[in-house]
């Protein structure tokens, strides 16, 4: 086949502008990342696509022609589905056919997915999403996690959690011993709710968190923290409420600068200048959250992805294979004792993770 | 005396920098807004600051020579000193002297010194802080609550948040029939953690209350909800997250629009517009927080407020005073079950809540 570089097998038919925009994002991930994408999803779909918008040689197809709904329960989704296109794109990095697997559909189907194919690293309870933000210090990002997989969460949770966020800061983004911050509403360790005050003593204890505190919400972009954690409610929340407040100044921006006769001229004077400014506001640039945890390396795009977005996803997963995350985390989470309650979280679980982990972690081929 | 308008009781010696911007803030206010002010504190530290920076025929001076300091137990320190600033503000409502209170100091002090002297609201089980914040829809601002008065919630509080909320709604912001919006990962009313999943039925149910469904982080500023309720900690990190954007949004702009020469004059020429855009993103010309469900109308500033911030907070005070909200809030709290559970929410309450109800409220005055 002549496939170069990290191999990403990619869902070509999971996100709002599937498939067209993934297929042009692997083309363009081909051309400047020097990987080789694998295409899963429907062979005609994808070979449409190829045949309008121009292929790529490092670019294969495997077919895959189910497509697991938006609205379907996806953990039913996947076993009635075997032949769907994120179950196979899993599939891929479980046989050892991709290095790691990429998907911007349905993102509780992406998890349950992963979980499900992939299995859990040892050590580790619930895999978490984590997403990078840029801070107020250039060049300078935080990780924050779990922004979606775990909405009701143990301490014994997050602290993993921090475990996992401190080696993908360290390794991937080249963070030396990275600053944990855990997300609470005061400063003081006897702050917060009853998660956060019981999670407190976990992350301080363990040897592995560089643990730096509580990180107040105003201290989550102040670059204080490479790493913050909280349950996946609170972070989801975070995070689209980050996402929306940087089309707000963009929508701002459009409406005050411009106004008056000054306005128009310095607004066109400054045409360039605004180009950057919304590139380093508008998040879909970071492309897409990892899901930490599993065994095997996994990004999960954002829905509304276009042909950028899907190759930014494209490059998070290639550094992380490249950086040889996943074997550190392997390494470090083992020391981090599990929770020995099989059913851990009981009636505190999000109904995802709950139904999913209650399945025995298939490695069906 | 001579005073005239709303009768503002403010704590003279509550934030960063007080007395004087506080003493400033008061006196803006008089110019301003047609109020009178009772500075309450240190009768000697404001007569200083009015003589130095002159005063107003509207203001009053209210001997309290106490302080709760930062760093000390709010209800510990509320009994320890009777003569707090904080603690003879409210009894200044509480006695009929005054019509509202207002602080900008410590936010747990004032909420306990508020529920301590003036008491809760016949059906309300947890008072709540409320923020106002601007959204994509120009002049339709929403309300958050709670914003950190409760961190750990029950539904019917949560359900409680939403009655309020929807007075405040209406009858100060002129919202008619406001929506409700629940904080929430998903649109379904089968997602979320499992806080969020057990309200939703609770506000479906409630006839004050016009529900409109969950709202994720995305939602919060989209104008689509009037009135937004969670519980404390999520609102609280909200709050500070959504304070810090608009801080880290006026740098970016600083940094990214003067680069270059065409930068720096489309920058000097558009000088007026990006001081407009920077006052609808300041989150501080909003001034502080309701402190709703107390049997008083009660304003909590930011910590660090200026004289303006100050002049803001009254101005809440004072609308809230015209609107005869507080007679609605009674009506309408009503018929809304208290939770009969006298120890409601036990282990859950966050330590505030928790000492203070415990505490009978108190009306010596």
């Amino acid at each position: 086949m002549g496939l170069v570089g990290e191999k990403i097998a990619l869902d070509a038919m999971g996100g709002d502008h599937a498939p067209e925009a993934i297929v042009a994002g692997a083309v363009k991930a081909c051309e400047e990342l020097g990987v080789s994408v694998q295409l899963v999803g429907s062979r005609e779909s994808i070979q449409n696509c190829l045949d309008t918008h121009g292929s790529h040689p490092n670019i294969e197809i495997i077919d895959a022609p189910d497509i697991i709904d938006m609205h379907e329960d996806p953990v039913k989704g996947l076993r009635r589905k075997p032949k769907a296109s994120i179950s196979v794109t899993m599939k891929q990095v479980r046989k050892g056919l991709a290095d790691a697997a990429v998907s911007a559909g349905h993102s509780g189907a992406a998890m349950a997915a992963g979980l499900l194919r992939l299995g859990r690293i040892p050590g580790i309870d619930r895999p978490a999403i984590a997403a990078i933000f840029p801070t107020v210090a250039e060049g300078k990002p935080v990780l924050l996690l779990d922004v979606g997989a775990n909405v009701d969460c143990r301490p014994k949770f997050i602290e993993q959690f921090a475990v996992m966020g401190s080696v993908y800061s360290n390794l991937v983004l080249g963070t030396p011993n990275p600053t944990v911050g855990l997300v609470n509403i005061g400063e003081e360790e006897s702050k917060g709710n009853d998660l956060a005050i019981k999670t407190y003593p976990f992350l301080e204890a363990n040897p592995n968190v560089n643990f730096a505190g509580n990180a107040e919400g105003r201290d989550i972009l102040s670059g204080d923290f490479d790493v913050v954690v909280c349950d996946g409610f609170v972070g989801n929340v975070v995070l689209k409420f980050a996402e929306a407040v940087g089309s707000v100044v963009i929508q701002l921006l459009k409406e005050e600068l411009p106004r008056g006769k000054r306005g128009k001229v310095g607004s066109l004077i400054l045409k360039s200048n605004l180009k950057r400014l919304k590139k380093r506001i508008d998040h879909a640039e970071h492309g897409g959250g990892l899901l930490l945890g599993v065994n095997g390396v996994c990004v999960i795009g954002h829905g509304s992805s276009d042909a950028a977005s899907v190759c930014n996803a494209i490059r998070t997963a290639r550094d992380a294979v490249r950086s040889k995350m996943l074997e550190q985390l392997k390494e470090k989470c083992n020391s981090t004792v599990q929770e020995s309650d099989p059913d851990a979280g009981g009636q505190n679980e999000s109904a995802t993770s709950q139904t999913v982990t209650q399945e025995p972690v298939t490695t069906e081929s």
